[in-house]
């Protein structure tokens, strides 16, 4: 039976309802095109449109957008840029589709990323609490060095970066996903929650990090592991795959990993 | 001779004029109060409060604000939290006072933080275009790997985080300081500057580092280095205290180094 590009994004939308305004728009492509194929991802790179070609995959739902903006806002500055001119001519030559789905995993109860998360850290029986941006886990005593080489190693990332002492014991852990890391969110957070620890993937760098090393200074024992935005999401959108092939079982889907888009050195 | 307050900050902005809005106001203290020494620093963490303390300095001139946000926006969320209360304690039982110079100092001409920044890689006589929010460098030809280690050397970092090719050959460097490493500053510069690599302190993890991802798939030699937000200010901040040392040549002037945010593990 075939499939068209709007009734995935029909039941990829459905849970939650209407959201307006939202970046989750369908980019590119038909909205009655019959699907071939799905490829999710967290962000829809030039090699994630190769690798989608190749697996003769038309649709690509992305949790990013493809121009490096959350709200395209600098897109028109980017039309004579050879980057852009080239994925955008790829897209359109391979007839992909392309839709974005950020708001709306989010809205998910529970939130489709955060769930990806802590199922990928097997943390799901842990969450004693789950709030709009964070979850709160509560493990037995445990050190921040033996949490961070943990997370590393459930997650399959080189590194994390932690500010506070790795030889302090928690209990209590607040995790945020994406760009929740900056103060606003993940500050008040350990206070309102009695947080030894806060395990986030992006945020502002004198934000939260600031405010653990001042609290380390004054005797509170607080820390801070940082993921990276994508290390931190990827995995809700690999969760998104399987949820998608269990409702469309006829259609191939596939996650499509990014590498890790810095090294070290 | 007495030198007040008010004097150091009359003397600190009146190169510019009169900025409206700005962040760069007096957090505490009185402006008509004596000055017995100035500390400046990116960050006036707790630590830094101490520092002056013990060097009986009672003027802090710091970059960034106390309290974890460029606008204070969260402020009123963080009253009762006991990190914030302490370092307010401390502030006003120490007699300090703390001025921010935040937008001032990147209004000189040049930018005070980007002169720091380029004298500390000794590169200010191969800047050959400076922008109101970046540097262009014109270096003889060089591979990624040997500018990121130099930039380690010069700047005394333990790591610095890359983007694309290490063995590709460099000439024309964009550096951006602070949390201009965004994609509407960053991207756009590429392609008008014709640069192979861009240097930046902070920015979001799927603008620019993206762009630079997608430019190397397709083949073209793109690259970036990312120092993180204190590391790329912080020389600034150095060079401000060799400048009012020269200014007020009574006072006490020192530079608070704030050791690195992260350990990379």
């Amino acid at each position: 039976m075939k499939t068209t590009i709007s009734q995935v994004m029909r039941a990829l939308t459905e849970p939650v309802g209407v959201l307006e305004p939202t970046v989750d728009t369908l980019k590119y492509g038909d909205p009655e095109a019959e699907v071939t194929g799905i490829v999710t991802t967290f962000m829809p790179t030039q090699a994630v449109l190769e690798e989608a070609v190749e697996l003769g995959a038309n649709l690509i739902v992305a949790h990013e957008g493809p121009f490096f903006s959350h709200q395209d806002s600098f897109v028109q500055a980017l039309k004579q840029d050879p980057v852009y001119l080239a994925k955008d001519a790829c897209i359109r030559e391979a007839g992909l589709a392309l839709f974005r789905f950020h708001d709306y995993w989010h809205r998910y109860q529970p939130d489709g990323i955060m769930e990806g998360l802590l199922e990928a850290l097997a943390w799901s029986d842990r969450a004693v609490r789950h709030e709009a941006v964070a979850s709160v886990v509560q493990l037995p005593p445990v050190t921040v060095r033996e949490i961070a080489q943990y997370v590393k190693r459930q997650l399959g990332l080189s590194y994390v970066r932690v500010t506070g002492g790795l030889d302090q014991t928690c209990e209590r852990i607040g995790l945020l996903a994406g760009y929740r890391g900056g103060g606003e969110h993940a500050i008040p957070l350990f206070e309102r929650e009695q947080l030894d620890l806060v395990v986030y993937g992006e945020g502002p760098e004198w934000e939260t990090p600031e405010y653990v090393r001042d609290a380390v200074r004054q005797g509170r024992g607080k820390a801070l592991i940082v993921l990276g935005h994508a290390e931190s999401e990827a995995a809700g959108m690999k969760l998104l795959a399987d949820r998608l092939q269990t409702r469309f079982p006829d259609v191939p889907v596939h996650f499509a990993a990014n590498p890790p888009i810095f090294q070290v050195l």
